[in-house]
């Protein structure tokens, strides 16, 4: 269990694959979407608190209504793409902790606190967010990460009447390289790093 | 490309690993760090910004002082651990745009803008953080994360001067099985779903 994974696995996660903003004409099947949330869901959470929740836009119209809410070149890249997936957080997640956390009582740990809800939905949900990218690209599939976009619109066109609110919004695909930029640098170890 | 990846790997990075409380005795060298930020590098952020700094406290003395900060049952976590890593957001992250995404003024996009800035800094440094969970499992390691911390006194602790604050903690290293607890459930497609 403790080797490294093979060179074509960290390739395929991390190190060639890319974020696209076209996508070949493949479709992604309703049983793909179940497998893909069948990985996400296992990444850890604190507390398992899951809060995303996703809408997953498939229908042209449902495209269509996103991509009024996007900013840029963002809507034409929604309405082409197979899916278009609004990932959001759920600010009432806590009412899930008697069934998803339920050694002790970690809803109190939230009840009343509206800054500590904000502070858990968006860093967790961000991690489930991540968690997707990734899960996308064991299974084959490639993403289109945007956070440009008016998350005001998104909410009262999507989420109006629930206690979700978006987070961001990605494109979900089979990848296609025509048309790539070439790849942007990163921060180097020394960079980011201070070992103490 | 487009075919899944092997079973085993679904379950190293999802479906069957595990986080730890404790880990064996086996020590997680320098090489290692630097092999991990060299997959976590890659994960996507908006624009490319990368706004996450790492404080790997290694030393016994580093965490110690780590765990003076921690929350309950924490601080023994970290003060046993071979590795306790800090993870920050740097709220200066725009100022490196003009190297990280030369194509564009994106730096004026936050100058100003603190709200915006926050909201980034702490979206992308948490994508960051799901990656360096997801890099380790790649190499073979298994991550402790935690948010139950004071994150005020870490950021006087270690982060004082800077511009970079804390988001969460993990603790890094070759997870023990012995003590695990049986695993918590998960929300159903269903339950976190809408397909439109």
């Amino acid at each position: 269990m403790t080797a490294p994974l093979p060179d074509e696995v960290l390739d395929r996660v991390f190190r060639t694959t890319r974020t696209f903003n076209h996508f070949t004409d493949r479709p992604v099947s309703e049983d793909t979407l179940r497998a893909l949330w069948d990985l996400v869901k296992w990444g850890p959470t604190s507390a398992n608190q899951e809060p995303l929740r996703i809408i997953w836009c498939v229908s042209a119209e449902a495209k269509a209504r996103l991509a009024a809410c996007a900013s840029g070149t963002n809507g034409p890249k929604i309405e082409a793409a197979p899916v278009a997936a609004i990932l959001g957080q759920d600010m009432a997640f806590y009412e899930k902790l008697p069934q998803l956390f339920p050694h002790t009582d970690a809803r109190s740990w939230f009840v009343g606190k509206p800054a500590l809800i904000e502070e858990s939905a968006f860093r967790n949900s961000s991690l489930q967010g991540a968690y997707f990218i990734v899960a996308a690209r064991l299974l084959g599939l490639d993403t289109g990460p945007m956070s440009g976009f008016d998350a005001a619109k998104v909410d009262a066109e999507f989420f109006a009447g629930t206690t979700v609110r978006a987070n961001f919004i990605t494109t979900l695909g089979y990848g296609d390289p025509a048309g790539l930029h070439a790849r942007l640098p990163r921060l180097a170890f020394e960079d980011v790093s201070t070992i103490l």
